[in-house]
């Protein structure tokens, strides 16, 4: 059961329906985020909504029976859209693209990739600062100096930042340098640092973990939700499958089944999707037809030459290629019945 | 190595290339299929082409490392187009739209959706007459009888049928009421259906298997070819994952790979791909902007009375409409960069 | 519901048993095997059982709410032991060996691993002479002529033979020459295979498909059963998973699972199940103590030199200390608490 | 490459090393741990290793070309035996049994568990006290107020305690208070977590992540060892797969893998690996048969009424049952050819 109050409820009639609540032998969690204030009831009885949608203080009154309750659907009908300042916008309505190199590696490649956003009209811009490697031998990153970098040259030009967060105490750290903090995929179900992104005003994009479900992707959007931030993004990338001929299996029947089961803006990565750059493009265009709200790949100046994730990277006539194209798929699909 | 023969090649000379062939240690096998005829070599010694090229007989000579040789496109580089006559063909050029039940029921059904399917000009029919069921207790499908009928009414509208066999001594049975054999996820590695297929001078459509690789399809219509039929199409229907939101993953992947590893047409088929019934439209959409050269889908006029696959099957107006969309989709796509 | 008529049951009286059946909406199939004679009920609706038990001819009744209801512990509680002759048991009580290579090569080849057999007294020789291979330009085994030369040296010898059937027509074919038909683990939904062994009076062994649950195995099983044969034995071989270190995934929870679920026999194939020759042995240890029936491998003289599998192949003095090994663990599990 | 340098080595020595190892373009990594110095070296070509043997100060050099290079056994081929004190070790030569529930909920509770230790002669305890839960609104556990009852009251019995550390920041918190960390499967490539452990002074135990490959788990484990922590356990726990008849698919295959490629210890947790009370036994016995030199599970007084993972957790009579079991199969384990 999800319960939204007034903004203007008082202590007293809160503490009231949280009484109510308890005594039909629900669990409750109170709920603040930049938005709006919740109460969560979890419980398994039977009982008659009517007389607890009565009480003074209550906006609206919702029976959610899923695990996760405020990214649902079945209560908040309409689509979130995300509003990053300066015109930029992520959710139903646009089609955002977010481009950029797997790891920021130097003032000079980003002056490069930021051009090329730039020239075709691209505002978000990925790229890691700190990179998770399964060999503690790989190159790691250029860290905190790399972003504040980044993020000044990013600012001279309009872009927006999507840059991936790896633990708690980075929260904090990299937080007026980020516009969208990245949740990766071996982090999905980091709690931690969910519960830490809980409590930042600034959109968290989570990606789908390795081998990890729909619903655990849900659920961990529920987690930083009910921590307090209402500004979430969810990334399908690829799942760990037994087929080899690809990096991942890129679920595309995510994209549809989350669109209807939440509210919340939905992207497709189909760099690391299907892992092979010169198939980059048809997924990209693919994960736009199954209803994506964006599409997050990566763009290199010289593919061959990055410091990581090269062979799934495009240069910048196929990304340029890859955009054009993608705008037009986006507004066939606008025009379908 | 892949030799195609001159079709007017003398016996003498044709001894003479597998004398080579076998000096050099390879193993020879000689095929002849409906089109052409070739010899399949296989080894591991480096060796040099040239004097080979050379010998009288050879109208063409390609290396090919892969474990398929005749489906590969490597070798044939001209995507494979199949015509079924009145007009139908399959393959690079035109989007090939098969719809229809999960199983023949009877008269009745049957005319209602052949006459859905002249009234959006879709050709091909779908629809099994022998079901692999998992449990021994289920409906197993009208059998010879069904399909006869089912034959008898399609010629009347000019439909061309797609009909799964199930084991080699029905490959003769239904012969002259097919016009394209399909061949089901569970049977795709039963090989003496495939050799039986070989023998044979109609199309034959060869699904995923449930948990096969994509090399796996390939060998399997390698098998196929190397028999005797060039007649090939392949379909990916979705494997199995440890996701449990949908029936099964659709792999669309697999689609760009496939084009580029084969010269034979790739189709999608999104009912079984994600088994419930409102997402199939989308992932149809983008199973198209992947690349598929045609999509195979369940339809039906009541969904919720038919036999098997109820809750994956499109009703008419629906059916209608993602014909419609596809259209215009592979529209866009022969426009795309 | 299950239900195991009389033998001497009269037809009136099995009349109206089935018009009671069909009376509260169940669908009846009628099964009669080599052992007893039964009624399969399928349906949904609530019912008393008991004045359907007190009409004549019924030996014993059964609510069986799985898919699979003749190869159920639910109603056949006591394990299934099947006797093969001259004193080979497969079933609980005793611990059932089964070696040999995957294919039968030679008469020579033969001759060395039969002695092997006979001097470390094990009584079943497994052995392919129809080979399933993904490429069609591989060894496809010996055939009926390997089989009837098998069947000859095997007699004399008091070995019994297990081996592939992969298609309908081998079943009557083979039937003369095989102790127990092997169904291949491409082949566990080939349902008119399993059709087929249906009507045969030999044992069958049925291996997990590649990517099969345990449910369809067991549905599988339940073919053969509702065709009319009892004798059945079920073979864990590994699983497709994403795990590459071994060909597959032997899945050990199965052998609890299926001693719980159904009554018959379980074995285990730790060659498949792994795939690389030193870890065989652990593997059949643990499938021991795991509850399993009996360990199926693969043993030749020179594994190195076999036509196929030589990867996951002991030699001799590997299978024989294999051997010893495997019937102390036995002694043992049967002496737990 | 691995160079173990000798422990006087002069810094004029170690840089003499060094840069021999950077001129032949290998990339090179000091590691100190608790036990010894070490350099790893990155690098592709090609070299002759005798020259740099003969360099003052190294006590021995290895080639590794795996991944993971500080745990193969590659270079350590003598299995590595960890000592917690109080005469508990863990390692090659003894079976340790790690038992306890899965949250620590009460002193009642651990009251009682700890008694039923005792009176088994089970020296290590489990139970956690930061729960990962992939609901934000389920029970998170007692927290650090927890971990220091069960401090206390485990020294007064000489039990050591097996906990979950979830973060980084908790790692220097614990730290007094446990005998061994555990990394849960969430948490297997959580790269700063295993940095953090890579500075301590205890065993970390860590479990293979819910799709993790054997790869990336011993690559997890180079995590901590590089860092400077050679105390490491790896723990296989089961594997995401298709089955859905468990929790888990328990992959026994990883047993005699990890035993071969790496000197660490190797625990089997059968609770998470099959998810069913019932059948937690025969799955620890098997993981004992293939090679596990630890078992790790859950028990608890009343299972039925635990916080979290019930379902999978013994009572004390069966897990009484299960040590008296483990134990004699470990004897006779000791006693194979």
């Amino acid at each position: 059961m999800l319960i939204q109050l007034e903004q203007s409820i008082s202590e007293a009639a809160k503490a009231d329906i949280i009484a109510y609540i308890k005594n039909i032998k629900y669990k409750v969690t109170e709920v603040t985020t930049q938005r709006a204030h919740y109460l969560v009831g979890i419980g398994k009885s039977e009982f008659d909504l009517r007389p607890l949608g009565q009480l003074p203080g209550i906006h609206d009154i919702h029976r959610v029976s899923d695990d996760y309750k405020l990214v649902s659907r079945k209560w908040r009908v309409r689509p979130t859209v995300l509003d990053l300042g300066d015109g930029v916008r992520i959710g139903e309505g646009s089609l955002s693209l977010v481009a950029g190199p797997c790891s920021i590696e130097s003032e000079e490649q980003m002056e490069k990739i930021m051009q090329h956003l730039v020239d075709n009209d691209v505002r978000l811009m990925r790229g890691g600062v700190f990179k998770p490697r399964s060999s503690p031998y790989s190159f790691r990153g250029l860290g905190m100096e790399g972003l504040k970098q980044f993020h000044q040259m990013a600012r001279a030009r309009g872009i927006k930042i999507v840059t991936e967060v790896m633990q708690v105490s980075q929260v904090e750290e990299m937080h007026d340098y980020v516009d969208v903090f990245q949740v990766g995929a071996r982090n999905t179900q980091n709690f931690n640092l969910l519960d830490a992104l809980g409590g930042v005003d600034k959109p968290v994009l989570i990606k789908r973990g390795i081998s990890g479900t729909i619903e655990e992707l849900l659920s961990s959007a529920e987690y930083v939700f009910s921590g307090g931030n209402e500004k979430l993004i969810l990334c399908e990338r690829g799942i760990r499958t037994f087929e080899t001929a690809s990096r991942n299996t890129l679920d595309l029947n995510a994209i549809p089944i989350l669109k209807e089961k939440t509210h919340l803006p939905v992207m497709v990565d189909p760099s690391h999707g299907i892992g092979i750059r010169d198939y980059v493009a048809p997924m990209a265009l693919a994960g736009v037809m199954a209803g994506a709200d964006g599409i997050l790949y990566e763009a290199h100046e010289k593919p061959e030459e990055a410091a990581s994730d090269g062979q799934q990277t495009l240069n910048f006539a196929e990304s340029a290629r890859l955009i054009r194209n993608l705008r037009k798929v986006y507004a066939v699909r606008q025009e379908l019945e």
